[in-house]
Protein backbone atom coordinates (compact mmCIF):
# COMPACT_ATOMS: atom_id res chain seq x y z
CA UNK A 1 0.00 0.00 0.00
CA UNK A 2 2.72 2.20 0.97
CA UNK A 3 4.80 1.81 -2.36
CA UNK A 4 1.00 1.82 -4.40
CA UNK A 5 0.70 5.18 -2.83
CA UNK A 6 4.52 6.88 -3.84
CA UNK A 7 3.58 5.38 -7.08
CA UNK A 8 0.55 7.14 -7.91
CA UNK A 9 1.06 10.86 -9.34
CA UNK A 10 1.44 13.55 -7.09
CA UNK A 11 -1.20 16.29 -8.20
CA UNK A 12 0.59 19.70 -7.27
CA UNK A 13 -0.95 23.09 -7.47
CA UNK A 14 1.22 25.92 -8.89
CA UNK A 15 0.73 29.45 -10.14
CA UNK A 16 2.20 30.98 -13.34
CA UNK A 17 2.59 34.64 -12.70
CA UNK A 18 2.86 36.24 -15.70
CA UNK A 19 3.13 34.80 -19.15
CA UNK A 20 7.08 35.29 -19.51
CA UNK A 21 7.56 32.61 -17.03
CA UNK A 22 5.59 30.01 -18.60
CA UNK A 23 8.66 28.32 -20.26
CA UNK A 24 9.99 27.64 -16.86
CA UNK A 25 7.09 25.08 -16.39
CA UNK A 26 6.42 21.45 -18.26
CA UNK A 27 3.32 23.10 -19.37
CA UNK A 28 2.25 19.42 -20.66
CA UNK A 29 2.15 17.99 -17.30
CA UNK A 30 -1.02 20.84 -16.10
CA UNK A 31 -4.62 21.35 -16.86
CA UNK A 32 -4.04 25.03 -17.38
CA UNK A 33 -6.35 27.58 -16.01
CA UNK A 34 -6.09 31.16 -18.10
CA UNK A 35 -6.65 34.17 -15.54
CA UNK A 36 -7.14 37.83 -16.95
CA UNK A 37 -9.68 39.17 -14.42
CA UNK A 38 -9.74 42.56 -15.93
CA UNK A 39 -11.36 41.71 -18.44
CA UNK A 40 -10.80 39.33 -20.45
CA UNK A 41 -11.38 36.40 -18.61
CA UNK A 42 -14.60 37.81 -16.85
CA UNK A 43 -15.95 38.77 -19.88
CA UNK A 44 -15.68 35.53 -22.03
CA UNK A 45 -17.85 34.28 -19.31
CA UNK A 46 -20.19 36.34 -19.43
CA UNK A 47 -21.05 35.56 -22.53
CA UNK A 48 -21.21 31.90 -22.12
CA UNK A 49 -23.54 33.24 -19.15
CA UNK A 50 -25.80 34.97 -22.53
CA UNK A 51 -25.42 31.65 -24.04
CA UNK A 52 -22.51 32.68 -26.64
CA UNK A 53 -22.60 28.94 -28.56
CA UNK A 54 -18.45 29.46 -28.98
CA UNK A 55 -15.83 31.75 -28.73
CA UNK A 56 -12.95 31.84 -30.80
CA UNK A 57 -9.40 33.59 -29.24
CA UNK A 58 -7.21 35.25 -31.79
CA UNK A 59 -3.77 36.28 -31.20
CA UNK A 60 -3.95 39.86 -33.83
CA UNK A 61 -6.41 42.53 -34.51
CA UNK A 62 -6.06 41.04 -38.44
CA UNK A 63 -7.29 37.48 -37.83
CA UNK A 64 -9.89 38.59 -35.72
CA UNK A 65 -11.25 41.06 -38.41
CA UNK A 66 -10.53 38.47 -41.34
CA UNK A 67 -13.16 36.09 -38.80
CA UNK A 68 -15.99 39.19 -38.92
CA UNK A 69 -16.04 39.08 -42.72
CA UNK A 70 -16.91 35.67 -42.67
CA UNK A 71 -20.00 36.76 -40.32
CA UNK A 72 -19.17 36.28 -36.82
CA UNK A 73 -19.38 38.52 -34.13
CA UNK A 74 -16.22 40.18 -33.25
CA UNK A 75 -14.29 41.56 -30.21
CA UNK A 76 -11.35 43.38 -30.22
CA UNK A 77 -9.23 45.25 -27.27
CA UNK A 78 -5.95 46.88 -27.14
CA UNK A 79 -4.58 48.63 -23.97
CA UNK A 80 -7.88 48.51 -22.39
CA UNK A 81 -9.76 49.80 -25.46
CA UNK A 82 -12.24 48.68 -27.71
CA UNK A 83 -10.84 48.75 -31.57
CA UNK A 84 -12.75 50.89 -33.87
CA UNK A 85 -15.11 48.34 -36.43
CA UNK A 86 -15.72 45.24 -34.10
CA UNK A 87 -18.98 44.82 -32.47
CA UNK A 88 -18.05 44.71 -28.57
CA UNK A 89 -14.41 45.86 -26.73
CA UNK A 90 -13.72 44.19 -23.48
CA UNK A 91 -15.95 45.36 -21.26
CA UNK A 92 -18.30 42.55 -19.55
CA UNK A 93 -21.47 44.76 -19.77
CA UNK A 94 -21.54 44.66 -23.44
CA UNK A 95 -21.90 40.73 -23.68
CA UNK A 96 -24.81 41.07 -21.11
CA UNK A 97 -27.23 40.73 -24.21
CA UNK A 98 -29.77 38.10 -24.95
CA UNK A 99 -29.37 38.10 -28.91
CA UNK A 100 -25.47 36.56 -28.40
CA UNK A 101 -27.32 33.06 -27.69
CA UNK A 102 -26.19 30.91 -30.55
CA UNK A 103 -23.27 33.19 -32.06
CA UNK A 104 -20.57 32.71 -32.61
CA UNK A 105 -17.73 35.25 -31.60
CA UNK A 106 -13.88 35.61 -32.52
CA UNK A 107 -12.21 37.89 -29.95
CA UNK A 108 -8.28 39.04 -29.54
CA UNK A 109 -7.51 41.15 -26.11
CA UNK A 110 -4.05 42.62 -25.34
CA UNK A 111 -3.63 39.83 -22.72
CA UNK A 112 -5.47 36.88 -21.98
CA UNK A 113 -5.91 35.43 -25.70
CA UNK A 114 -2.14 35.77 -26.10
CA UNK A 115 -1.31 33.37 -22.76
CA UNK A 116 -3.84 31.02 -23.91
CA UNK A 117 -2.34 30.55 -27.13
CA UNK A 118 0.89 30.68 -25.50
CA UNK A 119 -0.08 27.41 -23.06
CA UNK A 120 -1.82 25.61 -26.39
CA UNK A 121 1.51 25.91 -28.23
CA UNK A 122 3.22 24.60 -25.16
CA UNK A 123 1.17 21.34 -25.04
CA UNK A 124 -1.31 22.12 -21.91
CA UNK A 125 -3.22 19.05 -21.44
CA UNK A 126 -6.58 20.94 -21.30
CA UNK A 127 -7.01 24.83 -20.74
CA UNK A 128 -10.29 26.53 -19.38
CA UNK A 129 -10.96 29.61 -18.00
CA UNK A 130 -10.87 31.08 -14.87
CA UNK A 131 -12.60 34.64 -13.20
CA UNK A 132 -14.14 35.42 -9.92
CA UNK A 133 -17.32 35.07 -12.16
CA UNK A 134 -16.86 31.25 -12.62
CA UNK A 135 -15.06 30.81 -9.36
CA UNK A 136 -16.75 28.14 -7.49
CA UNK A 137 -17.15 25.76 -11.18
CA UNK A 138 -13.87 26.49 -11.85
CA UNK A 139 -12.75 24.79 -8.51
CA UNK A 140 -15.21 21.90 -8.23
CA UNK A 141 -13.96 20.81 -12.06
CA UNK A 142 -10.56 20.97 -11.02
CA UNK A 143 -11.21 18.82 -7.90
CA UNK A 144 -12.72 16.39 -10.22
CA UNK A 145 -9.69 15.94 -12.81
CA UNK A 146 -6.89 13.53 -11.48
CA UNK A 147 -4.35 15.77 -12.65
CA UNK A 148 -1.80 19.13 -11.15
CA UNK A 149 -3.17 22.69 -11.77
CA UNK A 150 -1.27 25.40 -13.36
CA UNK A 151 -2.88 28.52 -12.43
CA UNK A 152 -1.61 30.69 -15.43
CA UNK A 153 -1.73 34.69 -14.80
CA UNK A 154 -2.15 36.71 -17.77
CA UNK A 155 -0.79 40.17 -15.86
CA UNK A 156 -0.13 42.99 -18.18
CA UNK A 157 2.50 42.71 -20.86
CA UNK A 158 4.37 40.07 -19.30
CA UNK A 159 4.26 41.38 -15.76
CA UNK A 160 2.71 40.15 -12.76
CA UNK A 161 -0.58 42.05 -12.26
CA UNK A 162 -2.44 42.05 -8.70
CA UNK A 163 -6.00 41.30 -9.72
CA UNK A 164 -4.96 37.96 -11.55
CA UNK A 165 -2.50 36.93 -8.60
CA UNK A 166 -5.42 37.70 -5.73
CA UNK A 167 -7.40 35.31 -8.26
CA UNK A 168 -4.89 32.89 -7.93
CA UNK A 169 -4.52 32.99 -4.76
CA UNK A 170 -8.29 32.98 -4.10
CA UNK A 171 -8.25 29.27 -5.52
CA UNK A 172 -5.37 28.22 -3.89
CA UNK A 173 -6.71 29.37 -0.65
CA UNK A 174 -10.17 27.58 -1.96
CA UNK A 175 -8.94 23.95 -3.20
CA UNK A 176 -4.83 24.13 -2.40
CA UNK A 177 -5.24 21.63 0.79
CA UNK A 178 -7.15 19.08 -1.96
CA UNK A 179 -3.22 19.03 -3.60
CA UNK A 180 0.34 16.90 -2.56
CA UNK A 181 1.65 20.26 -2.80
CA UNK A 182 2.53 24.06 -3.94
CA UNK A 183 4.77 26.19 -5.07
CA UNK A 184 6.41 29.16 -3.84
CA UNK A 185 4.38 31.76 -6.16
CA UNK A 186 1.11 29.89 -4.79
CA UNK A 187 1.69 30.34 -1.59
CA UNK A 188 2.67 34.12 -2.23
CA UNK A 189 -0.89 34.65 -4.52
CA UNK A 190 -2.66 33.04 -1.69
CA UNK A 191 -1.43 34.98 1.19
CA UNK A 192 -1.76 38.37 -0.83
CA UNK A 193 -5.41 37.01 -1.61
CA UNK A 194 -5.90 36.29 2.33
CA UNK A 195 -4.51 39.54 3.01
CA UNK A 196 -6.30 41.45 0.21
CA UNK A 197 -9.79 40.19 0.51
CA UNK A 198 -11.23 42.44 3.42
CA UNK A 199 -9.74 45.22 1.48
CA UNK A 200 -10.31 44.10 -1.76
CA UNK A 201 -11.25 47.36 -3.58
CA UNK A 202 -8.56 49.36 -1.85
CA UNK A 203 -6.22 46.70 -3.26
CA UNK A 204 -7.56 46.83 -6.93
CA UNK A 205 -7.46 50.60 -6.23
CA UNK A 206 -3.60 50.77 -5.70
CA UNK A 207 -3.15 48.38 -8.73
CA UNK A 208 -1.81 49.81 -11.65
CA UNK A 209 -3.98 48.05 -14.17
CA UNK A 210 -6.50 49.58 -11.94
CA UNK A 211 -5.21 53.29 -12.66
CA UNK A 212 -5.09 52.44 -16.35
CA UNK A 213 -8.83 51.27 -16.55
CA UNK A 214 -9.94 54.01 -14.00
CA UNK A 215 -8.38 56.67 -16.37
CA UNK A 216 -10.91 55.02 -18.64
CA UNK A 217 -14.15 55.55 -16.36
CA UNK A 218 -14.39 51.60 -16.14
CA UNK A 219 -14.74 51.39 -12.14
CA UNK A 220 -17.86 49.39 -12.91
CA UNK A 221 -16.19 47.08 -15.08
CA UNK A 222 -14.09 46.64 -12.05
CA UNK A 223 -16.55 45.78 -9.43
CA UNK A 224 -18.17 43.34 -11.74
CA UNK A 225 -15.19 41.28 -12.12
CA UNK A 226 -14.50 41.02 -8.36
CA UNK A 227 -18.27 39.51 -7.82
CA UNK A 228 -18.13 35.78 -7.12
CA UNK A 229 -20.30 33.07 -9.19
CA UNK A 230 -22.27 35.39 -11.33
CA UNK A 231 -22.33 32.22 -13.89
CA UNK A 232 -22.30 28.51 -14.21
CA UNK A 233 -19.99 28.42 -17.01
CA UNK A 234 -16.78 26.57 -17.62
CA UNK A 235 -15.33 27.54 -20.89
CA UNK A 236 -12.59 25.03 -22.47
CA UNK A 237 -10.24 25.37 -25.18
CA UNK A 238 -11.21 22.32 -28.18
CA UNK A 239 -9.94 22.90 -31.72
CA UNK A 240 -9.02 26.64 -31.50
CA UNK A 241 -12.17 27.71 -29.69
CA UNK A 242 -13.27 28.24 -26.91
CA UNK A 243 -16.83 26.09 -25.58
CA UNK A 244 -19.11 26.17 -22.56
CA UNK A 245 -18.92 22.35 -20.98
CA UNK A 246 -21.65 23.23 -18.49
CA UNK A 247 -24.09 24.05 -21.88
CA UNK A 248 -26.55 21.63 -22.54
CA UNK A 249 -25.90 21.30 -25.97
CA UNK A 250 -21.89 20.66 -24.82
CA UNK A 251 -21.99 17.05 -25.49
CA UNK A 252 -23.12 18.04 -29.18
CA UNK A 253 -20.66 20.74 -29.65
CA UNK A 254 -17.95 19.20 -28.57
CA UNK A 255 -18.44 15.92 -30.83
CA UNK A 256 -18.69 18.13 -33.58
CA UNK A 257 -15.38 19.82 -32.74
CA UNK A 258 -13.55 16.27 -32.38
CA UNK A 259 -14.53 15.75 -35.80
CA UNK B 1 6.51 74.93 -10.87
CA UNK B 2 4.00 72.58 -12.07
CA UNK B 3 5.67 72.19 -14.93
CA UNK B 4 9.34 71.78 -13.25
CA UNK B 5 8.22 69.42 -11.03
CA UNK B 6 6.70 67.05 -14.06
CA UNK B 7 9.72 67.28 -15.97
CA UNK B 8 11.50 66.00 -12.89
CA UNK B 9 12.62 62.05 -13.38
CA UNK B 10 10.06 59.97 -11.03
CA UNK B 11 12.02 57.50 -8.48
CA UNK B 12 10.23 54.15 -9.01
CA UNK B 13 10.40 51.18 -7.06
CA UNK B 14 10.09 48.01 -9.21
CA UNK B 15 10.61 44.63 -7.87
CA UNK B 16 11.76 41.58 -10.65
CA UNK B 17 10.62 38.50 -8.59
CA UNK B 18 12.83 36.24 -10.68
CA UNK B 19 15.75 36.81 -12.64
CA UNK B 20 13.69 35.23 -16.07
CA UNK B 21 11.30 38.80 -15.75
CA UNK B 22 14.74 40.65 -16.16
CA UNK B 23 14.25 41.31 -20.03
CA UNK B 24 10.50 42.84 -19.33
CA UNK B 25 12.23 45.91 -17.53
CA UNK B 26 14.54 48.48 -18.65
CA UNK B 27 17.76 47.41 -16.55
CA UNK B 28 19.25 50.46 -17.80
CA UNK B 29 16.81 52.93 -15.78
CA UNK B 30 17.67 51.50 -12.37
CA UNK B 31 20.26 51.06 -9.72
CA UNK B 32 19.60 47.06 -9.32
CA UNK B 33 20.17 45.46 -5.65
CA UNK B 34 20.61 41.41 -6.47
CA UNK B 35 18.80 39.57 -3.69
CA UNK B 36 19.57 35.75 -2.69
CA UNK B 37 18.60 35.72 0.83
CA UNK B 38 19.35 32.01 1.48
CA UNK B 39 22.13 32.38 1.25
CA UNK B 40 24.62 33.90 -1.67
CA UNK B 41 23.77 37.61 -0.91
CA UNK B 42 23.99 37.07 2.78
CA UNK B 43 26.82 34.84 2.80
CA UNK B 44 28.61 38.03 0.97
CA UNK B 45 27.78 40.66 3.40
CA UNK B 46 28.94 37.96 6.19
CA UNK B 47 32.06 38.16 4.11
CA UNK B 48 32.69 41.15 3.70
CA UNK B 49 31.68 41.37 7.80
CA UNK B 50 35.14 39.69 8.14
CA UNK B 51 36.91 42.43 6.25
CA UNK B 52 37.31 40.57 2.60
CA UNK B 53 38.68 42.70 0.42
CA UNK B 54 36.76 42.07 -2.92
CA UNK B 55 34.51 39.29 -3.86
CA UNK B 56 34.79 38.01 -8.00
CA UNK B 57 31.34 36.35 -8.32
CA UNK B 58 31.72 34.08 -11.65
CA UNK B 59 28.96 32.13 -13.29
CA UNK B 60 30.80 28.53 -14.00
CA UNK B 61 32.47 26.43 -11.29
CA UNK B 62 35.51 26.13 -13.87
CA UNK B 63 35.61 30.11 -14.07
CA UNK B 64 35.93 29.61 -10.00
CA UNK B 65 38.59 26.88 -10.17
CA UNK B 66 40.70 28.86 -12.30
CA UNK B 67 40.73 32.28 -10.12
CA UNK B 68 41.65 29.81 -7.27
CA UNK B 69 44.33 28.15 -9.12
CA UNK B 70 45.69 31.84 -9.27
CA UNK B 71 45.84 32.28 -6.02
CA UNK B 72 42.54 33.72 -4.97
CA UNK B 73 40.43 31.83 -1.75
CA UNK B 74 37.51 30.78 -3.97
CA UNK B 75 33.72 29.32 -3.11
CA UNK B 76 31.28 27.09 -5.44
CA UNK B 77 28.08 26.16 -4.62
CA UNK B 78 25.49 24.30 -6.42
CA UNK B 79 22.11 23.13 -5.73
CA UNK B 80 22.93 24.11 -2.01
CA UNK B 81 26.11 21.93 -1.63
CA UNK B 82 29.42 22.89 -1.63
CA UNK B 83 31.32 21.63 -4.86
CA UNK B 84 34.35 19.45 -3.25
CA UNK B 85 37.97 20.87 -3.99
CA UNK B 86 36.88 24.55 -3.20
CA UNK B 87 37.55 26.29 0.14
CA UNK B 88 33.80 27.14 0.79
CA UNK B 89 30.60 26.29 0.01
CA UNK B 90 27.72 28.40 0.67
CA UNK B 91 27.49 28.57 4.62
CA UNK B 92 27.13 32.24 5.98
CA UNK B 93 29.07 30.48 8.95
CA UNK B 94 31.84 29.45 6.42
CA UNK B 95 32.80 33.29 6.09
CA UNK B 96 32.99 34.31 9.75
CA UNK B 97 36.88 33.58 9.70
CA UNK B 98 39.11 36.38 10.87
CA UNK B 99 41.82 34.77 8.39
CA UNK B 100 39.45 36.33 5.72
CA UNK B 101 40.75 40.14 6.24
CA UNK B 102 41.94 41.54 2.92
CA UNK B 103 41.94 38.42 0.95
CA UNK B 104 40.10 38.22 -2.72
CA UNK B 105 37.52 35.87 -2.83
CA UNK B 106 36.31 34.02 -5.98
CA UNK B 107 32.66 32.98 -5.67
CA UNK B 108 29.80 30.77 -7.97
CA UNK B 109 26.62 30.42 -6.89
CA UNK B 110 23.15 28.24 -8.91
CA UNK B 111 21.31 31.70 -8.47
CA UNK B 112 22.60 34.95 -7.29
CA UNK B 113 25.86 34.76 -8.93
CA UNK B 114 23.94 33.94 -12.45
CA UNK B 115 20.55 36.74 -11.79
CA UNK B 116 23.71 39.57 -10.79
CA UNK B 117 25.59 39.05 -14.29
CA UNK B 118 22.31 38.99 -15.82
CA UNK B 119 21.51 42.64 -14.22
CA UNK B 120 25.28 43.68 -15.38
CA UNK B 121 24.80 42.67 -18.99
CA UNK B 122 21.42 44.29 -18.95
CA UNK B 123 22.96 47.77 -18.07
CA UNK B 124 22.25 47.88 -14.95
CA UNK B 125 23.59 52.05 -13.59
CA UNK B 126 24.85 50.19 -10.73
CA UNK B 127 24.43 46.97 -8.69
CA UNK B 128 24.48 46.33 -4.71
CA UNK B 129 23.99 43.10 -2.92
CA UNK B 130 21.06 43.34 -0.40
CA UNK B 131 20.19 40.77 2.24
CA UNK B 132 18.56 40.73 5.78
CA UNK B 133 22.33 41.04 6.86
CA UNK B 134 22.72 44.27 5.43
CA UNK B 135 19.47 45.71 4.69
CA UNK B 136 19.33 49.12 6.90
CA UNK B 137 22.71 50.25 5.05
CA UNK B 138 21.14 48.98 1.88
CA UNK B 139 18.10 50.99 2.85
CA UNK B 140 19.65 54.48 4.01
CA UNK B 141 22.48 54.03 0.46
CA UNK B 142 19.58 53.67 -1.69
CA UNK B 143 17.22 56.33 -0.65
CA UNK B 144 20.68 58.74 -0.53
CA UNK B 145 20.50 57.46 -4.45
CA UNK B 146 18.65 59.77 -6.38
CA UNK B 147 17.27 57.22 -8.83
CA UNK B 148 14.90 54.48 -9.84
CA UNK B 149 15.44 50.97 -7.59
CA UNK B 150 14.58 47.61 -9.13
CA UNK B 151 15.05 44.83 -6.50
CA UNK B 152 15.99 41.96 -8.44
CA UNK B 153 15.02 38.37 -6.54
CA UNK B 154 17.36 35.36 -7.64
CA UNK B 155 14.66 32.83 -6.86
CA UNK B 156 15.47 29.21 -7.61
CA UNK B 157 16.10 28.43 -11.12
CA UNK B 158 13.83 30.64 -12.72
CA UNK B 159 11.14 30.48 -10.52
CA UNK B 160 10.22 32.78 -7.58
CA UNK B 161 11.03 31.66 -4.46
CA UNK B 162 9.44 33.05 -0.71
CA UNK B 163 12.55 34.59 1.14
CA UNK B 164 13.32 36.84 -2.06
CA UNK B 165 9.94 37.78 -1.82
CA UNK B 166 10.17 38.25 1.64
CA UNK B 167 12.91 40.46 1.45
CA UNK B 168 12.13 42.62 -1.62
CA UNK B 169 8.54 43.51 0.65
CA UNK B 170 10.48 44.03 3.42
CA UNK B 171 12.10 46.81 1.34
CA UNK B 172 9.70 48.23 -0.15
CA UNK B 173 7.75 48.58 3.11
CA UNK B 174 10.27 50.41 4.78
CA UNK B 175 11.07 52.51 2.13
CA UNK B 176 8.49 52.58 -0.78
CA UNK B 177 7.12 55.47 0.45
CA UNK B 178 9.61 57.28 -0.63
CA UNK B 179 9.27 56.50 -4.21
CA UNK B 180 7.08 58.12 -6.75
CA UNK B 181 5.63 54.94 -7.34
CA UNK B 182 5.98 51.24 -6.86
CA UNK B 183 4.58 48.37 -9.51
CA UNK B 184 2.58 45.59 -9.09
CA UNK B 185 5.22 42.94 -7.75
CA UNK B 186 6.07 45.70 -5.24
CA UNK B 187 3.32 45.99 -3.80
CA UNK B 188 2.43 42.04 -3.52
CA UNK B 189 5.73 41.47 -2.34
CA UNK B 190 4.80 43.79 0.35
CA UNK B 191 1.84 42.20 1.42
CA UNK B 192 3.49 39.45 1.68
CA UNK B 193 6.21 40.65 3.29
CA UNK B 194 3.72 41.94 6.22
CA UNK B 195 2.27 39.06 6.04
CA UNK B 196 4.82 36.88 6.51
CA UNK B 197 6.50 38.91 9.34
CA UNK B 198 4.77 37.79 12.16
CA UNK B 199 5.50 34.44 11.81
CA UNK B 200 8.58 34.39 9.40
CA UNK B 201 9.66 31.13 10.21
CA UNK B 202 6.46 29.46 9.34
CA UNK B 203 6.77 31.16 6.20
CA UNK B 204 10.24 29.51 4.88
CA UNK B 205 9.58 26.21 6.33
CA UNK B 206 6.57 26.29 3.89
CA UNK B 207 9.44 27.26 0.94
CA UNK B 208 10.20 24.63 -1.07
CA UNK B 209 14.28 25.93 -1.27
CA UNK B 210 14.01 25.58 2.92
CA UNK B 211 12.70 22.28 2.69
CA UNK B 212 15.74 21.75 0.23
CA UNK B 213 17.91 22.97 2.79
CA UNK B 214 16.49 21.37 5.76
CA UNK B 215 17.00 18.13 3.69
CA UNK B 216 20.82 19.10 3.94
CA UNK B 217 20.72 20.17 7.80
CA UNK B 218 21.13 23.75 7.42
CA UNK B 219 18.84 25.27 9.84
CA UNK B 220 21.03 27.74 11.71
CA UNK B 221 21.96 28.90 8.27
CA UNK B 222 18.19 29.81 7.40
CA UNK B 223 17.77 31.21 11.08
CA UNK B 224 21.19 33.77 10.21
CA UNK B 225 19.91 34.49 7.16
CA UNK B 226 16.70 35.98 8.70
CA UNK B 227 18.30 38.34 11.05
CA UNK B 228 18.47 41.99 10.33
CA UNK B 229 21.49 44.65 10.51
CA UNK B 230 24.36 41.64 11.16
CA UNK B 231 26.68 43.94 9.49
CA UNK B 232 26.98 47.76 8.22
CA UNK B 233 28.35 46.44 4.79
CA UNK B 234 27.17 47.33 1.57
CA UNK B 235 28.58 45.22 -1.53
CA UNK B 236 28.46 47.07 -5.02
CA UNK B 237 29.73 45.94 -8.29
CA UNK B 238 32.40 47.16 -10.00
CA UNK B 239 34.76 46.38 -12.77
CA UNK B 240 34.02 42.93 -12.29
CA UNK B 241 33.89 42.68 -8.47
CA UNK B 242 32.44 43.16 -5.58
CA UNK B 243 33.84 45.71 -3.00
CA UNK B 244 32.59 47.06 0.25
CA UNK B 245 31.23 50.70 -0.28
CA UNK B 246 31.27 50.82 3.92
CA UNK B 247 34.69 49.61 4.21
CA UNK B 248 37.06 52.33 5.35
CA UNK B 249 39.68 51.53 2.40
CA UNK B 250 36.96 51.85 -0.41
CA UNK B 251 37.87 54.94 -2.04
CA UNK B 252 41.31 53.56 -2.61
CA UNK B 253 39.87 50.26 -3.81
CA UNK B 254 37.41 51.75 -6.10
CA UNK B 255 40.48 54.69 -7.17
CA UNK B 256 42.42 51.55 -8.26
CA UNK B 257 39.37 49.63 -9.92
CA UNK B 258 38.66 52.39 -12.16
CA UNK B 259 41.79 53.12 -13.22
Amino acid sequence: LYIAKNLMEKRRLHVCLTPALLPTFNVEEYVVVVIDILRATTSMCVAFGHKVASITPVETVEECAALKAQGMLAAAERNGEMVPGFDFGNSPFSYMKPDLAGKHLALTTTNGTLALHQAHQLGAQKIVIGAFTNMSTLNQWLLAQNTSVLLLCSGWKQRLNMEDTIFAGAVARTIGHHYDSMDDAAQVARTFFWSANLQKRRFFERSSHYTRLVHLNLQEDVKFCMKKDTFHVLPIFENGRLLDMMAPDYAQLHAAAVQ
